[in-house]
């Protein structure tokens, strides 16, 4: 039988819910997924959480770890538990994509991972894992050291590549070995996706990592870790899916939002539709080409009604059907235009469409507390539409269909200001895209096309030179 | 039995209910009103009826008056029929006003009622009466005088009066008479209250009226008017209730705009609470002392829930209450400061609040054709509400009281950017204010406060030299 409050058994049992209200009646604002977790992933999520319980912090062997850090001596022998620590870094949208891609990359090397908080992650999110917190403790040695890792730190493992400090024998690893797989890495830090560096990285205690993509696709072409992959998600492309709701609870603050503006707007309607815009320009906006693409690909994929420009129906049928269109986007000016052209004009078929916008912070503000905790609302309400346009690009539209197990519409990029034709385009799968993948042969040792080496591993719809998992079957 | 469509036998049957689709149709989105209109009232609007197809455009008694009117000539002998022509003026919810009192003016005359289409008439009202064109031929002889008739022009009543022109014998009675009955009129415009100039009137069949106020309190004060008005409205407060739902049908397009508003947005909520919120300052706003008194109040009162800072109650219970609050102002300053309180934090009670504003025109723009019936739009909305919360001042709330036949709170007008204390207070009536009456005792031809002769006309809540009806049994 089919356990909705634990979704299908993803969710361990037995967290106080007070705590964390989101966690156990999610389900109430989501129909059933259609894609169950694998029983070899709930298995996996299980000893994972004994491994955390185990190894988390101010355990023993955590305690010892760390004087093993302390101390930065080389290591002797192996470690009772290895860690990888996720650096807080980025927008939102990218910092969930890169902490689920993180914590697979746990699951798939047996390491124990720890969020650094930031500046909001305890703010926005509930730990995700029974008994032992997922945050890195304040006190940790290297924490004030984040910000400043880059490509060229002493233990940057790429930069560690290029000088060739690099041993292959276990008693020259050092205590800790930092990853930058940032966008703008370069090609030994690349090399992190080969099979021969992740064997040399088996044994550090300590990874630190610092990344904004969604880097899951390229784990899957790191032949190491195939059969672990096709255990754990026979169905390929439910990776975010299933890990996202598995990690992301949002905090009871967060949960206040989300579940309020549902109530209040949006649980009432027949359908619901989430229009997702940002817009990459740098020039303010709103624009012309934008609103009209909107329109263009919510009338043309028949998502939104048409509207009679004529005004000859005049009252909406009785029993009508009421869409709501919930729009998240920076400004204000796209959903007042759709909102008054459903006001203005009656529907061609009678339906009835209200449309609603959580916020419009007119920009970017990584550092605001209520700014995140609106994002990340925004979000999850997006999640919980029946229908999905995202904007071409955006981590924030993927972390909303991932969520959601929605397969979005995309709004192509627009080039000079023209209406892409089509204007949108449906996705593939409902996995997010990594934006910045490395194209090597590791073993060959020269470029290749990652794009093509196995089906379940495409180039994306959005970003040309991105790579997404889909399924073998999926709609292409 | 009350028959709902007709209001109660308030509306004629037999429309063309395509032609206007509210006529018929209001009765669905409103409570039965508690106020019935009298027998009489109804068999006065059946004759009036009667009297209006018998005289109305194109008959040929119309044409005969015409015809005397445009030969100049001094009145010889009675006419069929007397006309009284209302200049389209000012704001749209003054024009309303002055034409409900108007139309009550030809009740209590037995005139027939003619309306300057002005820019929009047409385009923002059904036809009230039945076969027979309410608005004035485009090719009636005075219209392009309209706009320059004022307190100087020749035929202007107070004019006359000032000048002596005016000789009690019918003989010399001009073929039309100007009456400026505009909030800067001077004393002699004023005596048209009082019964001699009445009966000087009576026998004048063309009477072309400006006014921008609702002036019906005073008709009140004048005694040859006194039974019939008492026969009409036994329950004196409803005179704009009844004559408001009788005459002003929102057209086809504005209809549209009403009824799509009310469905998308408003018809889910259990409870439904207006705003309108029209501040008179020469600055631009929003306000934060506004805001703050409309907090106040609607707290105070107990209109709107209170929320709880501390975000301690997570979750909407399950069967909590869904308000929807409907502001008006040409600014989305106060709604927005609204509708992010109850997002960003829960109620005291449990209850979800939506807030809803149609549009946000930014300043009046009385021209503009999409404006005005916006405009007619919102006020109907605002009548559609089932508690009300009005600005002092303005006669775009006194509409959507009188034709929801709510008693509103309304907020006082603010002195020096502070909130009053108390912010609101419970109008003793639905009834709109006279802004401008006069201060006269005809008999005694001396200043008077017309505010205390009679129970039933008493000064008004948000204006102190102002004028209203009231119950003999309202709540003071
Ligand atoms: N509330 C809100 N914030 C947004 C929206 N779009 C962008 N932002 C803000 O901008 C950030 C964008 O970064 P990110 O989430 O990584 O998404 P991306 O830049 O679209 O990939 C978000 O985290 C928000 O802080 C929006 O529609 N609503
Ligand atoms: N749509 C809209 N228009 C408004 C609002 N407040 C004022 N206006 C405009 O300003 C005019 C105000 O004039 P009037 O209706 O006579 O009301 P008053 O000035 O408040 O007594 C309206 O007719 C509208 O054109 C509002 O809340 N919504």
């Amino acid at each position: 039988r089919y356990n909705g409050k634990l979704l299908g058994g993803l969710l361990a049992d037995g967290f106080d819910e007070a705590a964390c209200a989101s966690r156990y009646s999610s389900f109430l604002y989501r129909k059933i997924s259609l894609h169950k977790p694998s029983s070899y992933l709930i298995s996996r999520l299980r000893s994972y959480e004994d491994l955390h319980k185990r190894c988390g912090p101010n355990t023993q062997s955590y305690n010892k770890a760390l004087e093993q850090l302390k101390s930065g001596k080389k290591i002797m022998g192996l470690t009772d538990c290895n860690y990888i620590v996720w650096i807080s870094f980025s927008g939102l949208g990218n910092r969930i994509l890169s902490l689920a891609s993180t914590f697979l990359y746990a699951l798939l090397t047996n390491r124990v991972l720890l969020v650094d908080q930031g500046k909001d992650m305890a703010d926005l999110f509930c730990e995700p894992f029974p008994d032992k917190s997922w945050l890195l403790p304040r006190d940790f040695p290297l924490i004030d050291q984040f910000d400043s890792l880059n490509q060229n730190s002493p233990n940057c493992h790429g930069n560690m590549l290029k000088n060739n400090v690099i041993n292959s024998s276990a008693m020259s690893k050092p205590s800790y070995i930092y990853l930058h797989l940032v966008h703008d890495y370069g090609d030994h830090d690349k090399l992190f996706f080969c099979d021969g560096d992740q064997s040399f990285l088996e044994n550090v205690p300590w990874l630190i990592m610092k990344t904004d993509n969604y880097y899951v696709p390229s784990l899957f072409l790191i032949p190491s870790f195939e059969t672990e992959l096709r255990n754990l998600f026979p169905e390929k492309a439910t990776v975010f899916h299933h890990l996202g709701r598995y990690l992301f609870h949002p905090s009871n603050h967060v949960w206040g939002l989300i579940t309020r503006y549902y109530r209040t707007y949006l649980a009432k309607a027949d359908e619901r539709i989430g229009i997702q815009i940002r817009i990459f320009d740098s020039r303010r906006g709103p624009f012309k080409h934008v609103m009209d693409q909107i329109l263009s690909c919510t009338l043309k994929e028949k998502l939104l009604p048409a509207v009679d420009m004529q005004d000859s129906v005049v009252n909406p049928s009785e029993n009508a059907k009421l869409k709501a269109v919930l729009v998240t986007s920076l400004l204000s000016g796209y959903s007042e235009d759709l909102r008054n052209m459903y006001w203005e004009h009656p529907t061609m078929t009678g339906e009835v469409v209200g449309v609603y916008q959580p916020s419009h912070e007119e920009f970017q503000q990584t550092e605001k507390q209520m700014h995140n905790r609106k994002a990340w609302a925004e979000m999850y309400l997006l999640s919980l539409t029946d229908v999905l346009v995202t904007s071409a690009w955006s981590t924030f539209g993927y972390v909303a269909q991932g969520l959601g197990g929605l397969r979005p519409w995309i709004l192509y990029k627009t080039e000079n200001d023209t209406v892409p034709d089509p204007p949108c385009h449906r996705a593939m799968s409902m996995e997010p895209c990594f934006h910045a993948p490395p194209f090597y042969d590791c073993k060959a040792k020269k470029g290749i096309d990652t794009g093509i080496l196995v089906p379940h591993v495409r180039h994306c719809e959005d970003i040309s030179w991105g790579l997404k998992v889909v399924d073998d079957h999926d709609d292409l």
